[in-house]
């Protein structure tokens, strides 16, 4: 298969079950996804869970990111936790260490970082935040995944301090506002519904780099990646006709 | 400084502070040993703890362990939690991980593994677990540090079909046994009281490889290194007397 | 102790879901059994779920039984912590003081206690734990549910010393020994299969008190209730015919 | 509502040892203070140091009272965690539940609560979540601690809802504002270093219901209790002249 020519590759978060309890239908996704973001322990995820879903993303040929997050398991790490710059740092380096260690028991690597949740948000709003989490990914010589958006250019000047280059992610299933930011989902139109929709803003940004916004005009964003769920079979059917959307149309 | 010749040194456990809990006086003690077994963030210690412990063992040239130990806090890791082979395996590797990582981020690395409390134990008892934590230490291409027995022989055995180097360590305060084992906690002698018994068991290992049991007699015990405690003034004085003394005499 | 062929009541595991992770089909089970074994917070379960889970009982007219274990969320309290008898005395009032107290908040109260997993199996063999158990109890003068066997004599006499009544449970679906012990998980006929199998073993010990052996005998077995598992629709199902079984022939 | 001049008692944060780790100098502190706030495990503690810091108040004659935390024991209390009401009502009272049943154990009780850190600045800075911990309070018809200031009166009515009576407290070494707030600590002068200025505030409390601002003029301040810190033999020496200087002067 040849990807198309923008890369437009799929992440899902994977690995996100812990002890007992099971979350996510991690081995019916990965054979349909690019890219695995796996979950290191703190808001989700234990040794056991983070060494086999290594053993799954390498069986289906997937790069493996790791996923950080807030020591939170209670929260699933949804929930911010005030730390300060070099303690963020800290603990993104001691996740990010552990799975890189787990992966090369298996002789894998880590591919690349994408911060989890609260913490995700967290980095895309303080510049403080940002640049402690790309510190923690300079260490690894790995590229961070963010959040695509219009301001792309501000995070790229930041992360080229450290020499972090950037995957800048998009999301099938969100309504943009004009100002490239995602709808909030407090608002009823935040979620696209109808699989028309989701198919659409996958072949726009496939096909011309832009996303149709609230106001029904078009915005351009420059995106890597796509992140997509899979928590059951409705999803995982939808992963695959999102899939098919990109290998076709000549790309 | 020249270090005797049978290379006695001197470990101990270090970093095991927890967020606003502190134990042990690192600082104090850091000057006057040769290897910190740190804490990993499972039974002690935390990200934030790890890289201040870390710092402190570059400034003072110390060689650093990881010291792994079973997912209790409260119980300090003193209490055995029952996993498989494979799950040590991987909780070793994670928390050794996370270390190593946050070694790199201060252009040092880990220098050998050393198991605690319970694991240890379970390690010395276990031949499963032994190997379960061996194949962890295999991967990092580390020595790990044993219990120094009559049965180093069966120990090595088994580390060779791994590549793994063994580093025995001996306790200046512990009254051995005929069998070269450590007389029980249990019993009212198992813990040597006077300055001149400790000094003396340091010296006669580093001179003759011999300690003197319980029963009066000698036995020859193979060791590298002397674990020490610096919990106090008390006992910090006493690391710098052993110290002196294995740097005295010739050796 | 006779028997009370109405008292055989049916009990399930309940309120094991945590934080982000769900586990149990409990809205679905709930209506089907007299008494909920609550999770307490320290091997599953969380405020919340606690909450919900009393809300749910409420609704149902079922018995609330707190369920405490030990403190490891990673092992679903499956793995032995090894305690004194204070420490298990001070855990276990900690928790059944926290669910009474949600109870409280709902007005209702808890009117058992059962511990879990690994607590669970370790009181029934060290006459120490039990006790503590059984002194944690006496604090809350409600009846502790323990494995019906053919020693409820032994502790019986245990109890009495601090006035907690027993309850003592039966399985439906696990394979008796002639000293009236289930055969163990190891063996390959452990856990009955047949639901001809696991109703008639529920009827004979509704009907007369005993139940049928591996060797093909019958011992007899003073059980007060049954436990039953609800983790999925044809697991729901049994339940439904357990209860019907129980309600019909005269009981 | 009327100072009662007898009322002014001393509180002290106590039984914040974790495990291993000790925390304050509770044995010496306990017979110089009046209440003890015992913190509930979730961001310090143990059932097994809850049940030792109860026996120690007890034979000090020391009221008990709840100190429940966000559950944060890295960050000791002191991060907030974003939380429904529902939810904190639902952590509050499983924290006072299980140091209740621990009470009821040595024939105590739990006299007030006083929630800890990040959850006692959010509850006096959010309605909600003032009123998320009355809710809980209610439960156990013992009055809330929470800080004295010039909004005594609103405080005092959201609790009337619940029938929820309210402790105040001020503080012996912090500097108050104009406002009656505390100077924030970012600011130099922030806390009273001197053992005169310490003592004066105390006394002008007890004698006029006055404190003495930045600006060097007075506010009244309604306090019913005074919070004291014991965490080494500073300032357990200076909690007994703050005692003295109470029981002198004809209070």
């Amino acid at each position: 298969m040849t990807l198309n020519k923008q890369q437009l590759t799929l992440n899902c978060d994977m690995g996100e079950s812990f002890g007992s309890w099971s979350m996510g239908a991690d081995e019916d996704v990965m054979p349909h996804v690019d890219m695995a973001n796996i979950a290191c322990g703190f808001h989700a995820s234990d040794p056991n869970v983070m060494h086999d879903t290594i053993t799954l993303a390498n069986d289906n040929d997937v790069d493996i990111g790791a996923h950080p997050g807030y020591a939170d398991l209670q929260g699933f790490g949804r929930r911010s936790i005030s730390m300060t710059g070099d303690e963020i740092t800290n603990m993104v380096i001691y996740q990010v260490g552990a799975l890189q260690a787990l992966c090369r028991a298996q002789y894998t690597d880590i591919s690349y970082i994408k911060p989890h949740g609260a913490l995700y948000n967290d980095m895309m709003k303080s510049d403080a935040i940002f640049r402690a989490v790309v510190k923690a990914a300079a260490l690894f010589k790995v590229p961070l995944m963010i959040l695509a958006s219009q301001e792309n250019e501000k995070y790229l000047e930041i992360a080229d301090d450290y020499d972090v280059p950037l995957l800048f992610e998009a999301f099938a299933d969100r309504l943009y506002q004009d100002d490239g930011l995602l709808t909030p989902r407090t608002q009823p139109n935040a979620v696209l519904k109808s699989e028309h929709a989701i198919l659409e803003q996958v072949r726009t940004l496939a096909d011309s780099g832009r996303v149709k916004t609230a106001s029904g005009g078009y915005i351009l964003l420059e995106a890597d990646t796509i992140c997509v769920h899979g928590d059951n079979e409705e999803s995982i059917a939808l992963i695959q006709k999102i899939r098919q959307s990109l290998y076709a149309g000549g790309n």
